[in-house]
């Protein structure tokens, strides 16, 4: 298996393996998983020996929700790469997608670019506190990489990440005198957001608006309050969320506005380009301070986000991947119900996921993937809808889904060991260091 | 002139009016430079007018030693993209590429991905520090827009930024808790550099091996012992001047070794990649903190990586872009010996440099930009080789350079005014607010 082989080689001269943590092999299948593709088109993909594969799972990580190789965003890069793609001079499709964006969000007045979603939060921080004048941050979610993310973790009292997509995560490296100026709160918990609120001195609240569940009550609506009571920049983190339920933000369906919010994965249905939109008094403030970057002048990006956006508008993309991800959430609930198989089902219908509520849940999502890979499928315990996913496609991956829960039943209702079916290690769930 | 409009429009909509400092109009002509461009082949760009241009300048500020448009390099891109530039599973260039950069710098063992410099400079300081244990830097040079690297300003005491390209930078939304974390050190001042790490316990030593001069007697190798007796780690940030002198980084040139080192602009010609390489022992720490991001995993940078690699070898660029910089120099020096102008020439010869050492330096930089592109030239006191720069191209460029240094030295002897000379505003030579 030429993936497997590669994937060793990279082992070693890659620490980590790979440069996403959800795209190690081992968060699937360790040592089966093909790792590598040669080609991918709609929601196929072809590995390093030619197999071909159904993509049922995380669709590059939500990064293609017109699917993989869409022709007219394709189109426009090469027509990009054909007139070229950097010079001395600066774009000007970085203008005209900055008037999308503004024009997508009526709130926001001016537009940030990146090329990855932690520069876009990093930036969204810096903007922030530049503007608020206040260097305390309280978060809710997943915010990327960076140094004043990740310094929750050095926090002596409270809470850290674990509840925040990064159980068990080590902030080595990350400075120590950062301890304390970032606070997570919990979603939902707009008691404890106001305990935070009122203890520090608050300058900034950043949050994913929808992750795994919705809102309840006003949440949203309070969190906003809470912000304008105390001069706080309200940031809504739309990496993900962004362009999966409206042509915008989740927010839009909240009737709550920010003062900015970041857009990425599928802003340039693939190809790399991330945005920080925000309000003109707190945008203003990136210019005392420095923000700038070679690479965010480079001319694809803002090409494929340009037409991305077009193409969503036209295809009104969010109501179709919402359409598909419900039907997705409604058959894993009949399947596995009819199976006696419980399980929890959580995500924005468009990133749908589930999780075995049983002590062996990971062996079961080993074993699930192991069988849809044999069947031809990438399919695991997420499922990221895209345009490509007609209901077809949709249908044949729920007989496939059947017949692995049944087999799954077997094993919680008749005692068939789950660990005698797997023909590989059990899939990681979150930081493990690779040898 | 639309592309002094369309910046207008984008100074209202993106602070700071560019992605890039050094891209701003301001820098070079206010009011007159074409600002965007439509096409770039070689070392000729087009404007939104459709006027061409002969680039003579910042050549996409360092990006393309190949020049704009390879074709090697661009049909490797355009495939990847007929093939597919995103998936769920990763893309096997970029464990090729990771190869390529160990044989390249035969003392690494391991490799890390971003897309931007700043990226890659933040990527190198946590692994450092999480290898380290220690968490204060010294630094020497550009370093990008992060946290870490502009709380050097924040510092009570010593020297701030502004002999690192910085100067008059304020780090507005940088945490102050981070003061006292990072040390800046002048270049070749060894005895300041000893004397930061004696006093703090330094765990990380970041320098730019060559900027502006060259190293005096054993600077480097100093260094690199300083490090070794300290137990610090050390890193050459080579993103500018990798693959201008050598087939890798600059480092090679002065028999000196680092710990890690950054590689990014001319790295995919063009193309957004960048690189962290090192040692595994250092690496490895990777393992123990999280460094992880979506479209570090999309194809084009690694495609692009490596073939840039692949054509630079073939042709031995860096050899090629050497002699015509020193060319230029060389002639820099003539002319404006000739006509008694005095300036100071600086650079890596592939990125060469000079100011006029006079009170109106920023009032002749404006004129002669504002000449040369009379003249069909983006030129200013900047040239950056490429490949696609010929002898025919540089004598060209060095006859209109010759006209104009003739009437700056009129201003100087004769008393001409340059003011009345200038058909716009003086150019910025740093941080300006824009409005």
């Amino acid at each position: 298996m030429k993936g497997q082989n590669l994937y060793k080689k990279a082992k070693k001269i890659i620490p980590g393996g790979t440069m996403l943590l959800s795209k190690r092999p081992e968060m699937f299948l360790p040592d089966l998983w093909p790792s590598y593709f040669s080609k991918a088109s709609g929601c196929e993909i072809w590995d390093l020996d030619d197999k071909k594969y159904i993509d049922c799972s995380i669709m590059g990580i939500g990064t293609n929700s017109l699917g993989y190789g869409n022709s007219e965003v394709d189109d426009a890069v090469l027509n990009t790469i054909k007139l070229g793609n950097m010079s001395t001079l600066n774009c000007p499709e970085e203008v005209f997608l900055a008037e999308k964006l503004i024009e997508i969000n009526p709130w926001a007045d001016m537009v940030r670019f990146a090329r990855s979603g932690g520069e876009a939060n990093a930036i969204a921080i810096r903007i922030a506190r530049a503007s608020s004048g206040k260097e305390k941050v309280a978060i809710c979610g997943y915010h990327g990489w960076h140094d004043w993310y990740l310094s929750v973790n050095h926090n002596s009292v409270g809470e850290n990440l674990n509840k925040h997509l990064l159980p068990g995560l080590e902030a080595n490296g990350v400075p120590r005198d950062l301890e304390n100026t970032v606070f997570p709160f919990e979603y939902n918990n707009f008691i404890q957001l106001s305990e935070i609120v009122n203890k520090n001195d608050i300058g900034v609240i950043k949050m994913e608006v929808v992750r795994n569940v919705y809102p309840n009550d006003d949440f949203i609506k309070n969190v906003r309050q809470l912000a304008n009571k105390n001069n706080i920049v309200l940031i809504f983190d739309e990496c993900t969320s962004g362009f999966r339920e409206t042509f915008g933000g989740i927010h839009k369906k909240f009737g709550v506005e920010p003062d900015m919010a970041m857009y990425g994965k599928t802003l340039g249905n693939g190809y790399a380009i991330t945005a920080v939109v925000g309000k003109r008094e707190v945008m203003e403030s990136a210019q005392k301070t420095f923000i700038s970057s070679t690479f965010w002048t480079e001319r694809i990006g803002p090409t494929a986000g340009l037409k991305a956006l077009e193409v969503m508008e036209k295809e009104r993309s969010w109501e179709k991947i919402t359409k598909s991800g419900k039907l997705i959430q409604k058959k894993w609930k009949e399947i596995a119900e009819k199976y006696n198989v419980d399980i929890d089902i959580k995500g924005i219908p468009a990133l749908s996921t589930f999780s075995f509520n049983h002590p062996k849940s990971l062996e079961f999502k080993t074993y699930l993937t192991q069988e849809f890979l044999s069947k031809g499928y990438l399919g695991t315990t997420s499922f990221y809808t895209s345009l490509a996913h007609t209901d077809e496609i949709i249908n044949k991956y729920f007989e496939v889904f059947e017949e692995i829960i049944f087999k799954i039943s077997n094993c919680i209702q008749e005692g068939e060991e789950i660990e005698k079916m797997l023909k590989c290690p059990i899939s990681h769930s979150g930081f493990k260091r690779l040898n």
